[in-house]
């Protein structure tokens, strides 16, 4: 039973274009399994989701990325799954957070041109979904599928 | 009355991320508006936004851009209008493509941090919506606003 357990997907800087596809794919895919899916971003990631995501068909929670850190820190939110999506160093250090501050089992999802390179430096607890992905979402969403059914 | 009349959009590669979220943000506002909606695009980008608009609760009909090109020559199909989306030089010649071979009223769309530069080269009758957007897809979606009510 996942009913009542709640969901987080955290995403970083946009410029990788697969990372909103996959992050409103998956979202629905956990939302169908009986999570409470709340998504997180950087303002730019939230607006472009939510442009996208004109009705909230999708993803009925955004959050933006600065204010849920903090809650999760003061304990005042958390979750029982969280998804990091990271591409660059600077992404990285989303998972290395999560990883500190909540209690969720962490999923990183790893994607872009040096994806491979930048899984093998996660050295905290957390399933590696790593694919090449920059432009076509398909190895992404393939690996992610294997990992949610 | 816009019932029966059709739109085209068009998108190139998907290198700059308010593409695909202004690309479905606006096949659902004419589709509000009684357009039948078809969206073509690369691979890459119509890929993108298959796995996004999961359910096609946005977008009911995508096609491949090599698919519909010969399509419309041919004159087996044509639009009312045309929306292509454009941010680089090879983005640009789209425009141009469908200026040539469709009798659509043509939008030209550009954005990216060159969209400026890259609407003064356009030489062929089209109506430009043009922002500089490129990761907050807020200023292309108020300037789209206000050319579709």
């Amino acid at each position: 039973m996942t009913e009542g357990k709640k969901a987080l997907l955290v995403m970083g800087c946009p410029e990788v274009p697969v990372q909103m596809s996959i992050a409103v794919y998956l979202a629905q895919k956990l939302r169908k399994a009986g999570y409470d899916v709340t998504v997180a971003g950087t303002d730019a990631a939230v607006k472009l989701l939510r442009v996208a995501d004109f009705d909230s068909y999708y993803v009925q929670k955004t959050v933006d990325l600065d204010q849920i850190i903090p809650e999760i820190v003061e304990k005042k939110i958390d979750f029982d799954l969280c998804f990091a999506f990271m591409h660059s160093d600077a992404g990285m250090t989303y998972g290395a957070t999560f990883s500190a501050i909540s209690r969720a089992k962490l999923y990183a999802v790893v994607f872009g041109k040096n994806a491979e390179e930048l899984a093998k430096t996660i050295d905290y607890p957390a399933e590696k979904i790593v694919a090449k992905a920059t432009h076509n979402p398909t190895p992404l969403k393939n690996k992610i599928d294997r990992v949610i059914l």
